[in-house]
């Protein structure tokens, strides 16, 4: 057998089991039985440490030395050059080292869990001092051209650099902090959220229909900790949780899934075989979550067009003017908790993460430090008193799990997708008309065009730069708040 | 590591790619949307191979030979002789002519699936030919000590021969038409037996926890051709149809699957790692299945405790006495077609199929002239004239896949049943009360006791013989059906 084929079904053989491994999770999240679960676990952990050793053993580093002397072009060469750097980033870390780190972060990560549900801070701060050591040792052994973070945000934004992040998210804090100023004093609309889970089922479906994700590869589930999962290139699944107090959770967060599975759909199929089939970056991802979540699902053609049928769905909407309805769905409120956020102060949230990440990278902030350092922040920038360490510096799972450097991929989700949602206007007409109608497909289609088909054979950079015309910039993210929040405020 | 601890994990490992198939199988045939199927079955085509080679690889024969040298007892011994036993056989055969056969009835099976649907015999005839030829070769290859066809029977019911199976069935068969002479010219009552979807889910689930199946330990679900597997040992799971036009599909289809995993569930979990945790034999596996369809689902004291219930969730029922529904829900009518037959004529379609595949296998019958016989002996056993071949020869996918010695388990499945219907009465006080009563768990009980928990670590004639302290019998079967259809015909 020739090498490139070698090199093929060595990609396919991983698919097998990343399909084995994704199928085997999503049922642990949405049926299987209590029972099943010790064995469950076991199952994935073998067939994740054989994928493993299938990605890192012998075999493995033959043939990619055989490849090395092959000549190639176009995206083989692309699935060596992307293959290499992976294994030799990866070969960089001694192996008694990495296997000390996963055991560490396998138990920091449940006594996270417990120092968040006790707003017990010092159980889990030696813990998060052993992972910010052994970070910041990795970052040596990998290396960076400017800043040790540089290292880090290259496993989630790869080309990313804080010299890059550093300006973008000074004046993106800046735009933020300027808006909400212009909303001070201002009060939003409060209305009735609740609605029973059948009707939240039905408006998932009809939604997912309207907006065409693809029902014939993919489904929608319920669970606890709502997800996308990709079982396989035609199968990508989304997961909601159905909150009867609160419609607004199910609704826009199956949008936001449904945009992480539109991407994974539109991932052109060969690629699985070169190890390019995922996407380009976790920011590239969000924004295509993020797209779909605001863009099409907050819009409000969108949404004035299925006004009457939500009325008629939801009692206590029959009153409501559309207008207040539009205003309360964008309301703004600085608050404490990220994944609570709204639209316009999320990134706030991020901004924080980032510069506290950093710091603790760098040695000038000391772990001990930590709490009392995110309270400033969280006062400086979003105006609010942090009552406890549990809604504070505890509430999210990355540091106990060392993700360190994943926290900006989710502003940089909202800075490509407006990038992405200017460009779209000016190569396609109507927008606005499309989304209202329902009529997705051309819109899906120039996604898919510009940056579903591509996977991972393009750097977030290459894909931005040649869809839009531009290098990344917050201004078309900067515009498009500043518009919309002026036409909320007019209706408050 | 030692050589048992290596034993172990080896069968660890291959219960981790069972789970990963079971799931990838289950799911596709109850949630998977409809674009997955092509990934899908390559994913179980490489995981079903991978699994292959670590049961049959260089790595497993030599783990085999340590084992050898071991000094075993108890679990371990059996544990090791089993697996020597099927590694023996399966050596046997030359690997050129198993992947020829594994290619042959994998387009034989869709072959037959043509020939079915367009009632073509003559399409299929030249697969079952090479596939008959393929078998009798094996046989050979195998050794027998008197029948050719004693090799086939070994992979379904261990140490079961032609000579103990001929008289038995040859009893079977003339007590059954014995008692198909004594309800000749008795007319059934007609019912309508249709009922929606949702009566039909209500009644199984309310049924399925009046039997005690355990719910956190395995699920129920539809799908197109209802069957039981087993993710892991406590992930046992039941799958349904729903035919509105007839419920009684489902209902006592359902029963019948629940049989089977109630099995699944009480294998004794420390036998997963010995390569031990399965049934003993297709039969036994088939003789809890239908203990639960036939034993506690058709039981009368069962049937008329629930039919207040089913009275009020079927509306057809309300004028119909009891009785007429028992004799109705028992209705015998010789017929064409094995999966729709009745209890009491099911067993004669089976022994024409085990005659037949004897005479295949001796080569006393050439495939060119089975239809003809085929016909004959429906004539002759169930007195039915067969109109066309599609439901006839051709209504059964079990030959195209090469399983012969496969059939008579369903058949000896009912004569255990029956066997060990009648020694958990002499074990048991008041059975037909607690059926009645849904207190199943002491009937539960002594079936885990007798047959579940020893998993394959006990022969099908091991377990009868303990179970019920006597050989296999077909008089029990022949006493229950006697007794049942005689308490039948005073209805009618």
């Amino acid at each position: 057998m020739n090498t490139l084929q070698q090199w093929r079904d060595h990609f396919e053989s991983l698919r097998a089991y990343e399909e084995a491994v994704a199928l085997l999770y999503w049922d642990m999240r949405t049926y299987m039985p209590e029972q099943s679960a010790e064995n469950r676990s076991k199952s994935i952990g073998f067939l994740s440490t054989e994928s493993f050793r299938r990605r890192t053993g012998t075999v493995y580093q033959s043939l990619l030395e055989a490849m090395g002397q092959e000549t190639l072009t176009g995206l083989e060469a692309v699935s060596y050059e992307k293959a290499k750097q992976a294994y030799d980033r990866d070969s960089k870390i001694p192996e008694a080292e990495y296997q000390t780190f996963i055991t560490l972060i396998s138990e920091a990560e449940s006594v996270w869990e417990k120092a968040k549900d006790a707003d017990d801070w010092e159980l889990f701060a030696p813990y998060l001092e052993k992972i910010v050591a052994m970070e910041r040792k990795f970052v040596e052994y990998w290396g960076y051209a400017q800043h040790p973070y540089d290292a880090l945000l290259h496993d989630y934004e790869p080309g990313m650099t804080v010299a890059e992040l550093d300006p973008l998210f000074a004046e993106l804090r800046q735009a933020i902090i300027t808006l909400l100023k212009q909303l001070d004093g201002k009060t939003f609309p409060t209305l009735d959220w609740s609605a029973d889970r059948d009707t939240q089922i039905q408006l998932n479906h009809e939604w997912l229909n309207d907006i065409g994700y693809d029902f014939t590869a993919g489904r929608l589930d319920e669970t606890v900790h709502p997800f996308q999962t990709t079982i396989n290139r035609k199968d990508a699944r989304v997961t909601t949780k159905y909150d009867e107090a609160d419609y607004r959770n199910s609704v826009f967060g199956t949008m936001h899934e449904a945009g992480h599975a539109t991407y994974e759909q539109g991932i052109a199929p060969e690629l699985d075989t070169l190890g390019l089939g995922e996407g380009a970056s976790m920011g590239i991802h969000e924004s295509q979550s993020l797209f779909f979540e605001n863009f099409i699902g907050r819009n409000q053609g969108f949404l004035a067009a299925r006004y009457a049928g939500l009325q008629q769905a939801i009692s206590s909407l029959k009153d409501v003017p559309f207008e207040t309805f539009y205003a309360a769905v964008n309301e703004v409120k600085p608050s404490l908790i990220r994944i609570e956020a709204d639209e316009l102060t999320y990134a706030l949230h991020i901004i924080i993460r980032y510069e506290l990440e950093k710091r603790l990278i760098t040695g000038e902030l000391e772990v001990k430090n930590l709490p009392a350092e995110w309270n400033r922040l969280y006062k400086e920038y979003l105006g609010v008193d942090v009552p406890s360490n549990a809604k504070g510096v505890l509430q999210d799972v990355h540091w106990s799990g060392g993700s360190f450097g994943y926290f900006p991929s989710y502003a940089l989700g909202l800075v490509y997708s407006a990038q992405l949602n200017e460009a779209l206007r000016r190569d396609v007409a109507n927008v606005d008309q499309l989304i209202a109608d329902g009529t997705l497909a051309p819109i899906k289609e120039w996604l898919n065009l510009n940056i579903h088909q591509y996977g991972k054979a393009k750097t977030p950079a290459e894909l931005i730069q040649a869809a839009t015309g531009q290098a990344i910039s917050v201004q078309p993210l900067i515009h498009y708040l500043t518009a919309k929040y002026t036409r909320v405020v007019e209706a408050l």
